[in-house]
């Protein structure tokens, strides 16, 4: 089969020819790529910074897959041959005490498909029957593989902040890129708050404004002042963080309220804060990894619902090269998915 | 009456004599005090550095106080006169949206006995019904006035932190001084986590002992891989830390296990954190600031079943500048109360 | 002025001349009637039904009222004369442990405007200033005056709800009438689950429809079997009763799924349900009063920013008796309001 | 191997001669049986009343089971060979959704050792490795085996209801037997409540005192107002009762607090309250069912860590049939455990 191989650091992708992969195991599927999902993940691992995460070469990249169950060990039940797929990205063992616990993202046995097991961007992936989740009638895989990542950690974080986004308050998302875009909307969808976007890009403040943010902000650098003043003075009460550099770890601190959470999901820089800031305001920061199974199985209820839309366009495998610079170029709006 | 007078920053308190304060309004108390504590923000005050708090010379300190009710005005019914209470030490106005939430400390017409407005270092203090807080049984005003602003502290933060202190978790808590001894005990009573406790000065960790902790460190500089160690390199599940200085800080932050909380108390350093460790880790740091009206009421009741003691001193209300002294030097153990 | 008063329990309420009310103490506020909802609560006074909380005859009816303030005590920092405002009815002293917790409708003094004091079915009404919310710009006393009892009743209800509201839940709504067509609403801002109404007229039905039911039960009468049905057998998750009749508590548990939550806002049957069945279905009963003055403040934002919306008709004071009678027949769609 | 078999209903256990178990698939493991608690459960299945649980005859019996491990299929990473462990009764796939919220007693796939399969009255029993917990360090198979079903059917209940066991609250547990007995240290343990045990038998009055119930009530009959004497007519706010008869579905209604948790875990009778007393107090019911394996994993922690003790007694498992009378009789103080 054809597959995108990364196979050295700081070079792009190899598309070789590889065997096709088979059910390794009991409970290991095949299944055939309807889709995959392009991320900045996949950038850093280019760059050679996933190795902490376990990332060794080679490597198929690929970890927002969806598709067709293809073939299956002989213990699988959840899913059949020919039933369409979407693909949780992280590997668990079902075991172990986070496991136990629904949080499959911190079991102890972790992997991750497209980062320290080959992925997807190829015709076929393996993988446990743990990551399958069946879709939805009427729904195409190509038009869900990005909820794999980017839709779950989006969920993930809105998710522990619905409580704080009730009726007269005010949230900001800061970053409307692929993760950004879906965060904005579950904001909305999730929560009863005033909802402000934040982006440096007129491009993605258009599509704010088209997602239905109450307020757009990002024309000017000072952010923090001029959220503050969207709010009389008080301040904005939660700020989702979908960038994560020293200046909007900054601005996010500057323009919250007392009381006020400050949540990231992309990162970079370094969050530097006076203790005596954390008292006085009882300010809460926290940071979020990708979601769980069932966060995405839940988004995948918001997206057959038509409560969350993704925004994305398709390219052939083979351009994988080019989409790839095009995201590192800031120049892809949503989500881009790789069709083999 | 007698009354210390913090008269000009960087000065000891003058021992002066001041008119008895009588009921300013139909909702206003004057209260003949049976105790006070002696708190650090009594040497911040001293040091001019509660002017942002609102701090405004002359003032007469003394936040911790409890007593007995002496004069009311006309539309009290809180209490009555000759009833023991304990005075919460914020005013709150109750019909601001904080207020009308509970959390008084957040209400927009904030005002504080003993730094806004005069104190308990004194015969008498003036305060609000709202203030107000009966005695039950039994217990002497003396005996509890601590808990007024060290109990509520403590327990403000410790009750956000009981979903995490579940069976199988572990929670350190830095600084066994006048309010980490009051949580370290709350963090048995209210949670199930093992407890390690620790402190760089040998008395403290002796209380600690005394007062239950599982584990005891700070005898060596390095906690934080101490901390890890008690944990098979898994990390301490929540950090409560009393004592807030840029060593706390890091030393939290590098004990921490995946999904940890770190809640900070006290405060002095700066929290410096890259942010792909909240991100990895799903770390949160939070702040606390002094507890609500409910918090001390609820304080109170563990107090008088005996399940939370206060380690306290007394001493006449004349000696207020060599207790001052003394705690600036970490030579009180537990808490100082003053008695006039 | 003139009031519509309940003299004697099974008559018409009479239209006489009362004395203007005036500030009775320091906070105490006169409000210029601007609308006062018409509530099935006041058929059940008129009933003699509600002496067990507290109705004593004679007393001016009236527990939904928005004005403008007319006249303050002296001591009143709430509100000032000429704002146009919105009254919670449940008066509360601020005092007691319930009220601390925000909790005013549990205050140990409780009182309720409409029913143990002179309610807004007259052209004055006399309140304590923790009564009162300032209307934001733009909003207008007699169209929200309803959100006094029916929308924080089902504000207060569904909040609680909102945890288990979550995508891949499925909710039902019993009773689309004035305090249900709001709850129906919020299910929808609040939550992200299915939402399927269920009535008996078909004009509710319609409203229903009209206001983004997913689906519309009620013309058969085994509405158990039909939201059996839907869910493909696995039940209801969550059950909102507004009506509350033998009848409605049988279906709603008969059509509960497993870990299913039954709230109930309307009464009138008796529940009864073996505990085997509360057992192995993890089932919970709860009932729910009139909301907290928090619950209005924020049902007040909601309806200020669109996301909800009253459907209700104007009728001047004195057709207050043809208004009741309308109510008792089930003529009512929505809410009535009387403006004097 | 010997066996205790359940072939007809009504009738003794027979003691045969059966086939040993062996791995049946990848995952599957053999245990031999160290203890196996005997339950009311038990009982209910001999009396023909456990087929709508999915009994079918003939069956060992035995839930509550402890040993070693024996033998293991091929894929099992859980424990070795030689592992003292504790058994989870209930089977779960791990694939499901209620099991990916960690949710195992709602598995879609739902099976239960020693009811709808062998269990562990026998010298060894087949299981998944789902249903394994390795025991810590010092802790003895035969002393832990209740807690796989009293346990965790006890901290499941209990741990729902901590966030109202809070300093000042009054908690009321009915029953000290096999599950209260394990309750009651738990109300005590996870939460700052008052407790007021309640038994009719004088016996296991005497074991509430010791296991440290604040208060002990039962000698007379009419334990609601006792227990509302006790809070000075306010009422218990939370009850967990370890019965479930029409009496105690009646006492426990009689005896609650406004916004009280009526908890019930044991079954029989029928709860029956009209709505609007569900109403009025806010009232909650709630059912609950044997917790998950995360439950019976931090139950172990609190054993192993002293905050919980198991009051049983040991019999060899050729007495099982004495041991059922007895348990029957209600002569059984804690729990009995067989020993083959």
């Amino acid at each position: 089969m054809r597959a995108a191989l990364l196979a050295e650091y700081h070079r792009p992708l190899e598309l070789v020819d590889r065997p096709e992969p088979e059910p390794s195991g009991p409970r290991s599927v095949v299944v055939r790529i309807g889709g995959a999902g392009v991320c900045a993940t996949d950038l850093h691992a280019i760059d050679g910074l996933m190795e902490p995460a376990g990332v060794r070469l080679p490597v198929v990249l690929g970890h927002e897959n969806a598709g067709w169950v293809h073939s299956v060990g002989d213990g699988v039940t959840a899913a059949a041959v020919g039933d369409p797929v979407l693909l949780y990205p992280a590997w668990s063992c079902g075991l172990c005490v986070p496991c136990r616990r629904g949080q499959d993202v911190f079991c102890e046995r972790h992997e991750f498909t497209g980062l320290t097991r080959d992925g997807g961007f190829a015709e076929y992936v393996l993988v446990d029957e743990r990551s399958i989740i069946p879709l939805p009638e009427g729904v195409e895989p190509a038009d869900v593989a990005p909820h794999s990542d980017a839709g779950i950690t989006a969920y993930h974080a809105v998710k522990k902040l619905v409580p704080r986004l009730q009726p007269g308050s005010t949230a900001a998302v800061i970053g409307v890129g692929g993760v950004g875009h879906i965060g904005l909307q579950l904001v909305r969808v999730l929560g009863a708050a005033r909802v402000v976007a934040i982006d440096t890009d007129e491009r993605r403040r258009a599509l704010a404004r088209e997602l239905g943010a109450d307020e757009v902000l990002g024309e000017d650098a000072d952010v923090a002042s001029a959220a503050r003043e969207l709010t009389d003075g008080a301040g904005v009460d939660v700020v989702v963080d979908f960038v994560g550099t020293d200046e909007t770890h900054s601005s996010a601190l500057g323009m919250l309220a007392r009381q006020g959470i400050y949540s990231i999901v992309g990162y970079g820089g370094t969050v530097s804060h006076p203790s005596v800031g954390f008292v006085t305001g009882e300010t809460v920061v926290t940071g979020n990894l990708v979601g769980n199974w069932i966060d995405l199985w839940e988004v995948l209820r918001l997206h057959a619902s038509g409560s969350v839309t993704l925004r994305s366009e398709r390219h052939p495998l083979e351009e994988v090269n080019d989409v790839l610079e095009k995201l590192r170029q800031g120049e892809v709006t949503g989500r881009a998915v790789l069709v083999p």
